[in-house]
């Protein structure tokens, strides 16, 4: 392990500089007009995988954004790590509330601000730097392969019809899929993700007259689309913020009393949460806590919302149109396929006769999932974080999606091993995005010792 | 009257060229990079009413755009009448809607099309060449005095300053205010104004936590401003679509049975109505018809909304902000100051604890104003119509608001006459407003048969 640290120490600077250069492509899947960048971005990873050592590395080109594939064959006989990440990142906007650019990476009291810093530059960077300061120091103890995609903040539609073709079932072939797109509860409790909220992301309509009309002219006789979608909206929740639509709760499963105890031990002070999120009150399902709510059960957010007149000063319209994105985290057990189809049937149902409602869902719906805490994926991920961290990892579900990590385990059959570096105070998605400086060399010491253990525990 | 048919169709060519240079001018009052425009065309107003033979004009500047004065004092003994109309437009988008743009006026089957075309610089124009042709036919039976603003399509803030201020009371002192800024049932029935709606417009910002927030890690634990303004919104009105503001209706002055017969007299066809807009269905307050509900009944639109991730493709965040623009049309009896306290008091009450709430009233609300049907401005306005259009005019209520109309009444005790020329199919404040040119010159002569009258009727 001596030899491990002194390599990272006397690379340090250069380990960093290299994550800041990856920093500053503006790789964002979802919009058009970067698509150029996104493909830069792919090439960046090619690039460093192949300087770090991989034998093979190559871009997979797909209907979206390419897949980077890189591997280390070192004796077949020996179990396969397969790495997966995203070099992919959110929007940036809105711009203005960034305090340095967010593609101009900036390091500020020991953190790296930019978009993909935590999510997931910064953690996918931990692994390809693990790689190197292994091979360089003579001690990987495994195969390994990586699989990096770009399409991962717009639904992993290309990497889902990659996995889903048998071709390419023996290329990737491997024990046990490594991830590090989450968070540890705090620098001084580690924790690993056992489990994973599903997604259903769709974007609504509601048309209203042919053309935006005169309110005056109009106002009171004729639907207008915003007012109706305002309505619709806030009818798919109830009193008690359950969602409205039938059937969405039939295949929660209500956790037992020992489960929510078990869950609740996770330190949480709901003062600190309200103060740092500069809120007086938080809202959500009744009879849940905050860690029960975004852990254990579903949510219906809208994530976008937009029509008629918003530029500055007054327009007394109706607008012809009202358009809404509106995405739903699902519970384990839950599926996206149903959700969607519930939503989309029951969104349609409560139209009235006045407007006509469109609803397009976006690729990428991602069902739930919950990790096996017993196997060697998860056991050598909580060992590694022990001997790291000097403490052992409280199990923890996280609110987000990582769509893919389901078609892995459904797929492929792979173990999955969740280790996320990343700190809440990250503001994955949000402005100033950041990453703790500390936790991306603590995170790379971290996924080394897990080969170890995996490698061991394999046996 | 034959001389002045003669001087109109020997100078028909020049009126509609002069009308196009002054619909090329893009003087949108709201949005402040337009103000050099709306300055431009409260200067070509200025310099044609000097063309047409007014003694006296000048802008007058105020805190916002100018007015425009100009006046012709032809014999102190005789009435004078006061026309008051606007200069500017409202905003022209979406851009993208109009099939040739909104600032390039284009002529198609009788029609222009540009923003403005009927709202208002096409009725402003009529009064510009309607006293152009009685001065050079020697038949202005009386003095004229023009006062047209700038600022109509926000509210009217410096005109309801300048009118307020007694000093110039003066110089505007006239018997009666005529106003061409609504429109004519149609081409086969004429109608006359009776009624305005008023107006109260504002806008609100919902805020949640501090930033954009993560929807898996957020969701369902902490409020999100969009799902919140939806439920407020959808909240501000009953299942009967009544709204439900405390005290709101208070002053509604319900219609007597008699009212309402004569009222709904007025031809109608709902199929039309609806195919027209490209409608299902209509939708308005349980009880009334769609004549009484945009006539008589207060309505409340959201105008605009946004919030959140509004760009191509997906954004998983609990947006930090929420905005919507609110606007109430009042019925006669209601008052505008008052509606807006209750507004305020109520949207502010039902914000839940999770959220901060801020709203925002815009300036230029407006009274609603009911028309003196027996008054010497409304018979001449009357006559002046049946001469010219063969027809009768139907008195109809008009859903739309000319604050300014109230306060020239409530003020300065002026008789009002308000002689639309447009047509329900010149959509204005849409893509593609226009104004048929047939309506542009027969509102010529029938405002110069309106001054024959008044001074007949005066006597």
């Amino acid at each position: 392990m001596q030899a491990i640290k002194n390599y990272i120490a006397s690379n340090k600077a250069r380990f960093l500089g290299e994550l800041i250069d990856f920093l500053r492509i503006p790789s964002v899947s979802t919009a058009q007009k970067f698509s150029e960048d996104v493909r830069k971005a792919a090439k960046f990873v090619k690039q460093k995988l192949l300087i770090a050592g991989v034998d093979k590395v190559m871009l997979i080109d797909t209907e979206g954004h390419p897949l980077v594939y890189g591997e280390k064959i070192i004796d077949k006989n020996l179990p396969t790590v397969l790495v997966y990440g995203h070099y992919d990142v959110q929007p940036a906007d809105p711009y203005e509330l960034w305090d340095t650019p967010p593609f101009e990476p900036a390091i500020r009291d020991g953190k790296i601000y930019a978009r993909g810093a935590s999510d997931d530059k910064g953690q996918v960077y931990i692994h390809i730097k693990a790689f190197e300061t292994m091979l360089a120091t003579k001690q990987l103890p495994c195969n390994v392969k990586f699989l990096i995609e770009g399409e991962e903040e717009k639904g992993s539609e290309s990497i889902t019809l990659f996995l889903k073709n048998k071709e390419n079932h023996a290329r990737i072939k491997a024990d046990t899929v490594l991830v590090s797109d989450t968070s540890l509860l705090s620098l001084a409790q580690p924790s690993l993700d056992v489990g994973l909220r599903g997604i259903v992301y769709l974007e609504v309509e509601v048309t209203g007259a042919n053309k935006d009309l005169h309110s005056g002219t109009y106002g009171g006789a004729v639907a207008n689309p915003l007012n109706v979608l305002c309505k619709m909206i806030a009818s798919l929740k109830d009193e008690n913020n359950r969602i409205t639509i039938p059937g969405f709760y039939d295949k929660v499963v209500a956790l037992s009393e020992e489960e929510r105890a078990e869950l609740n031990k996770i330190p949480f002070d709901l003062a600190t949460y309200k103060k740092e999120l500069g809120i007086e009150d938080i809202e959500g399902e009744k009879g849940y806590t905050t860690i029960e709510r975004t852990g254990t059960r579903p949510s219906l957010d809208v994530n976008g919302m937009w029509g008629g007149y918003v530029e500055e000063g007054v327009k007394t319209i109706l607008p012809a149109k009202a358009h809404a994105k509106i995405s739903m985290r699902l519970a384990p057990h839950q599926e996206a396929k149903e959700i969607k189809k519930l939503f989309i049937s029951y969104f349609t149902s409560i139209a009235p006769k006045s407007v006509k409602v469109n609803v397009k869902a976006y690729a990428g719906e991602g069902n739930p999932f919950l990790v096996n805490a017993t196997s060697v994926s998860f056991q050598a991920a909580s060992k590694a974080f022990e001997e790291v961290w000097g403490k052992r990892p409280i199990p923890v579900r996280c609110g987000g999606t990582i769509p893919i990590i389901v078609t892995f385990k459904e797929m492929l059959g792979f173990d999955i091993a969740m280790m996320g570096f990343g700190l809440e105070s990250d503001v994955v998605h949000s402005p100033n995005e950041n990453f703790s400086v500390h936790n991306f060399f603590k995170g790379i010491e971290t996924v080394i010792a897990f080969y170890e253990h995996f490698v061991r525990l394999h046996k």
